[in-house]
């Protein structure tokens, strides 16, 4: 076998780490905290699912499901920082960056540049691929979210003006999916869940 | 929301199951079995990081990952069957096919037609999308299993034999991972955990 190849195998024994990184939402049976490979999985299904819904032009569905398998990568050494966390987001950027350099570095360097890539591009959320992805990737969380039992809005005591700000992406992403985040934010409220602003 | 977005976000809703479906296969750290999502995730993953390995003509990578997505949902209801156990993998086409049948139908027609057509084509292994697919499968559960203790391999005794008629797709698909597959095997061998033939 060839150094270059030894090191693509390394790379994919040390991504098995997504396994172990556990978020804040949990599994539909409520049993679990979701780790971030099943996540990766779970976001990638669903942007294929409802790709029929796209709102916005240009966007590929192969590419959006490569970002998909690759977008949270970094987590292996940066952890995850759950959405509504100020202060773990106050530093999420160098964290990640640096995980970044660790992770990406395994692989020989042109895969490493189109890895890092995909990376970059997911987070800066300015291509359409991008924009898409990741509304699917909150819509993925904010889905589980509602049917585990409101872990993370209830920890953090999120408001429903966060959680539609961070929602805003499927507005224009995933439009007729709107009424879908309003229903669940209104049965949240209601049952108070989620804080009113002011609360 | 149309009662066809409904239906698909009930079948994602129902798709989190695979998070507890278990497998012979264990996650690297040893602490546990690894669940069917987060192996849909891996074997992506590793389809696209090996694909430069590809040795077959007329493969195209995005319907391979969307294949790794969508093979082993019909678990949900069928469970897993380990690939080395007798007794389970003799009604497992009929289980599988009661189950996808199920599955499926939660979906609008023309999707539930085209994921169960991806899966249909993914288990016959007869396209070169399907028969790298495959491949690349076997492949990340015979890293994973190397890696994390050989459970399924001790547990069902296999012989060497048996290893390499699972994994000979690779032989074609991805020649040059072949002299991997038989330095494990031969570490196997020599340690006890892989059986020869007549032991």
């Amino acid at each position: 076998m060839t150094d270059k190849l030894t090191r693509q195998l390394q790379f994919l024994a040390e991504a098995d780490k997504m396994k172990s990184i556990l978020r804040q939402t949990y599994i539909t049976d409520k049993s679990r905290q979701e780790n971030s490979a099943e996540h990766s999985w779970h976001f990638a299904l669903t942007a294929l699912t409802l790709y029929e819904y796209c709102g916005i032009e240009g966007v590929d569905i192969g590419r959006v499901i490569k970002m998909a398998l690759v977008h949270d990568l970094v987590e292996i050494y940066a952890g995850d920082t759950p959405a509504y966390d100020a202060i773990g987001n106050a530093d999420k950027d160098e964290r990640e960056k640096a995980a970044a350099d660790k992770l990406f570095s395994l692989l020989p360097d042109e895969q490493a540049a189109e890895f890092r890539a995909l990376w970059e591009e997911f987070d800066r959320m300015e291509t359409p691929d991008a924009f898409y992805g990741s509304a699917v990737d909150r819509l993925q969380s904010f889905h589980n979210i509602y049917l585990s039992g409101a872990h993370p809005w209830i920890k953090y005591a999120v408001k429903a003006s966060q959680i539609y700000q961070r929602m805003m992406p499927v507005k224009t992403a995933l439009p007729e999916l709107w009424a879908y985040v309003e229903r669940v934010v209104n049965e949240g409220l209601a049952q108070g869940y989620i804080k009113r602003d002011g609360e």
